[in-house]
């Protein structure tokens, strides 16, 4: 069985290591968001992609819910002294490799190159994929101005209102080698609980992925990234309502018009109107264990006869 | 009074941090050695600047002998766990200063430029200018082959006997800006106890700077690396025995020939031969106070009215 899972951050990246190990090793495609990738202190930095890696591997810190466990901070706090960009929370160990990707990079390799690498330093069989190796950027349009991701994220503290939302290189960014063959024999693809506009979008932005998928002859499903309507973490919940007026299950599945056969979501999140497309369950990833009971569930739902 | 000191790595940075205590603030000029850079996991990397404005500035690790005290290795462990480079030790907080140098370097800054902005970040009044703003590269041409400087002396552990030096791209360098107006305004020059040919031809071998202490008229003194005869730290005894035939004080003004008004040399040195231009004293440099002690002695040998 072949399983592709458009992901983001670190609600992905919980979902990716549920799909990791109820799937059979190499069974598992990941495609992982650039759109929120930055250069900094000269480093090529891919949070989502390095959220998966960490992930799959084990090596998330669980309680700070981003990075690495058992991170250290000198490299940053040195940098910092001397006169180097402090804004971006980079640790000691994650550095060693952004060291090793942004050296590989500027010698002509690609992303999708050098991330397979990573993966199988790890020691992993699950592919992880970005999107695209070309250079694609989210831009965040808010009352205050226009902003890359991270600085509207981290820098801003997301605290301005997202008016729109701009794919900064997408129209003439092409599949990373691997996406659309995936997608194309894929037994199922699923989108995880990731911001759809800052996460999933930026995949579907890259012209042929979102045609590959509305092509499929197997199922999609995406996982709600919210529980009783509010974000587990981050600013979906106030992008949907500011964006699209409120944060029901029905506009999750408008996030992906065309895209989805269901959508999994939180017992917390059933109403009335909940119709035959949705799947019911606990969504909440408090750890591997309930990743995998997610995963699980969601594959059944993506092997599902279509009705 | 205007003091210039050609300087390497830790010998000389001690020599340069005793000098910079013993003068006011601003009359110490240090011109180190950037033969031994290397660019490595995609930082530029410039050792024996470092060495001095870690020494300078009171942060480097007495007890190693080299690099910044309190320093940790995580980053540098994780990228060998990556497929990175990890013959060559980076701390975490030596890795913080080179994301800023190689940041401003790949920004178009000049190195003498990062280097000044560097200083000033630890609030040290001392210049120090790197030879030459363009890339020389200290080659070891050895039974085994002919090496960068690193990868002789720390991959393969200086175990290769030295048979010839070659300072690639010296031909073509240029003075960085203020060295040779330094050297035309001091009133006194220092070379350090450095090795002579790792460390102090490669800066007489960018096209200018011989010439400029040719013509001073002013003392120059150098400070004999050997106590004994031996090196205290490195291999400067052995390259001297083999290149030179010897380690005696002769030799060493010979590694200086047409530079020298005086050489220090240490008690344990001195023979029947040793004439006017020799300095008795003891040059061990166990700490701060007796580099302060032998800054005090070698200055005074450079102001004494020559004879």
């Amino acid at each position: 069985m072949r399983v592709v899972c458009l992901s983001g951050g670190v609600g992905g990246a919980k979902l990716a290591a549920g799909l990791h190990d109820v799937l059979a090793p190499g069974e598992l495609t990941v495609i992982g968001n650039v759109g929120d990738d930055l250069e900094i202190l000269g480093l090529h930095v891919s949070p989502d992609l390095d959220s998966v890696l960490y992930t799959l591997a084990g090596l998330n810190d669980t309680e700070r819910g981003w990075g690495r466990e058992g991170e250290t901070w000198e490299a940053l706090e040195s940098a910092r002294s001397w006169g180097g960009e402090g804004w971006f929370m980079l640790g000691d160990r994650d550095i060693g490799l952004h060291l090793v990707r942004s050296q590989a990079l500027r010698r002509g390799e690609t992303l999708s190159g050098v991330t397979g690498r990573l993966i199988r330093s790890a020691g992993l069989k699950t592919r992880l994929l970005p999107a695209t190796d070309d250079r694609l950027r989210t831009q965040l349009v808010t009352p205050a101005g226009t902003f890359p991701f991270q600085e509207w994220f981290v820098a801003r503290r997301h605290e301005d209102e997202v008016d729109a939302l701009r794919y900064d290189g997408a129209d003439v960014s092409r599949p990373a080698p691997g996406v659309i063959g995936a997608i194309e024999d894929a037994d199922a693809i699923v989108i995880a609980p990731s911001n759809p506009f800052v996460s999933i979008h930026p995949i579907l932005s890259v012209p042929g992925i979102r045609e590959a998928i509305e092509r499929r002859r197997v199922r999609c499903v995406a996982v709600s990234p919210l529980i009783g309507g509010h974000a587990v973490r981050g600013p979906v919940d106030r992008m949907m309502r500011r964006l699209l007026g409120g944060t029901t299950p029905a506009l999750v599945t408008m996030c992906y018009k065309g895209l989805l056969d269901a959508l999994v979501i939180d017992a917390a999140d059933e109403t009335a109107e909940t119709d035959g497309a949705v799947v019911v369950t606990d969504t909440l990833m408090l750890d591997r264990e309930s990743a995998r009971r997610l995963a699980q569930t969601t594959l059944e739902a993506a092997m599902e006869t279509p009705s």
